[in-house]
């Protein structure tokens, strides 16, 4: 039985390691599309943004499947409308680097806002029912990282809810709230996170 | 010969994974491709519905491979022409998005018809040629598992059937069929489905 | 040591893999691209055929590093370029569907003709070089089998440069000894081939 | 604690896999997208020269990640920005392919100078991090293949500087060093190279 939800496990990281390889390599098809952006920079800026978004969260999407001991359908299916809006994000992110200067800059900050609640919700919602009572939780994997987990998920809505309805007074200002949860995440990640052995 | 199996089932589960993953990643394409659909409800809903189609057969796909312990050649061409089958549903949903309200709703509606019987069929085939006189099955795969599967498979192509019909009908009435396969799929699998370790 | 090797040759498979899942599933976006061909069986054409063709070199590639036990990096590259093959296929088999009924039919069956030769040079290279005095072969691997192997990779480039050399005097003629060749190929491959575990 | 290790590790490497795949197989969407290139050999070299410097990376990449034992954040987001690096580098193959004969051919050049130039900093970023005082090198890592590395590193920035400054005086002398460091790496790797089970 071990064995078979190991194996299952292992077929969902595949998966979903598959859906953010892809997400993430897709980003570059929108400079390809159109080699004139060669003078441009906010399409650049919107590739480098993009890459580093998709990436810190599949860096997040590994640190929580890896306190998972097995897999259910209901986790499944949650894993399934996280990736939904991982696949997403380059779609808002393009449209903020092509609108911002534009009419649609409203448009474009809004659609931003609502994947990042989005994700924020799900990353959220599948952490929290594989954690509670422990339901689908490693049997060594340890208190301490997991209400760490618990808290660095808590302000993933009310900042990025913060940023959608800022884009009502400026569209800058909000695309400036996405670009400093980007950073915030990416940084804390990197210099504050638990190691994966830890 | 058991560990050479074994392999063998790997990279054709890390095959499709693949292929599922890419798929279900191209939906974002069509956004993609035309960013002036930020205020065109139809291609999010298809976008919507298209990667909740594809997710729910990820997980039907993973269901049935791991019931099997081994493979053979002819299960190996009866999984392509399936993943040939869904690789093709973001074509005919995108038709659909696009022609529905307008001259060619019943060709889009056909080509999703026909492409929801032709996925129908090989679920079948790959199912039955596995499982017939257990085939292909594990030792310990449980008859009260193979033959919920073989039930849940048998509405498929009928349901399929009558929406495709419907198509002659009303193009509307025949989405609204395919809509409500893909929801009764997704809801069955994710709250009435066996747990993998089930 | 016989861990490091397993690691590496997994990594190639996976890496194989992940580019051939890819090329078989880019196919459809030439569908995708232009919603106009709901009405014109050449592309659908050239979608299934080309699924079929890369999905059987899959099945090929998979039971040719089957045999192998380990590799190095002459292989590496050697896959490298085999790859780089594959993922050209679905180039010339749209330039079929597009180009056969009209003035460039020759250059068109003169492009798929050089890949398939192209592919057919270096599956040889790839399995004489592993097999030549068993230098990467599995200490397991059968005589029989490898013979087989042999045996089956000989007439591709034969039968390829027919095709080829066919253009010249009809590309219609050319383009149908390819379906010819893939479709002997699909068969041959599934109802004589040797099973993995065989 | 060694089985969690391995498993991050392998979900890194698979990761990178997927990457790496998807990376080298857009080379050829590049031709798809517009069928007329049938006659024109730049953008057939543009797909030949990117797949051949995307593969030989993914060969380095591999050898590299090889000689970790385990790995911690630092190298995730390492991995990432060279990974962000190989995503983008079709991007200015294909400027080079499109602009060498035109008005924009030094903007090209230098495109991808930066590009090799920000690969070699990552890759030795990458390298350096992890071997450092052996901070994530396996245990039996041999020293020979530790130095041996190092060394094969070291060219790689001042080789593409070379090659970015000569853009300034003239763009074809410029693709000339890309092409000759490509040949000279890929060279190098498959006939000098260390096999990976030493």
């Amino acid at each position: 039985m071990w064995i078979i939800d190991a194996m299952t496990k292992t077929r969902i990281e595949a998966f979903s390691d598959g859906v953010f390889a892809i997400a993430i390599t897709l980003l570059v098809l929108d400079l390809h599309a159109d080699l004139s952006v060669i003078h441009q920079w906010p399409a650049y800026a919107a590739f480098v943004f993009g890459f580093l978004t998709i990436g810190v969260m599949w860096v997040n999407h590994h640190h929580l499947m890896h306190q998972f001991g097995h897999v259910d359908r209901v986790l499944l299916f949650l894993n399934l409308l996280l990736l939904m809006g991982i696949v997403f994000i380059p779609f808002p992110t393009a449209l903020i680097a092509e609108r911002i200067r534009g009419g649609d800059a409203r448009a474009a900050t809004l659609a931003y806002g609502c994947t990042g609640i989005f994700l924020a919700i799900f990353f959220n919602a599948l952490w929290h029912y594989g954690a509670q009572g422990r339901r689908l939780l490693r049997a060594d994997a340890r208190v301490r990282e997991i209400s760490g987990i618990t808290r660095s998920y808590l302000p993933g809505v009310p900042l990025y809810l913060t940023g959608t309805l800022l884009s009502f007074a400026s569209p800058v200002a909000s695309a400036c709230v996405y670009a400093a949860i980007a950073v915030f995440y990416a940084v804390s990640n990197t210099f504050f996170g638990k190691e994966p052995s830890g």
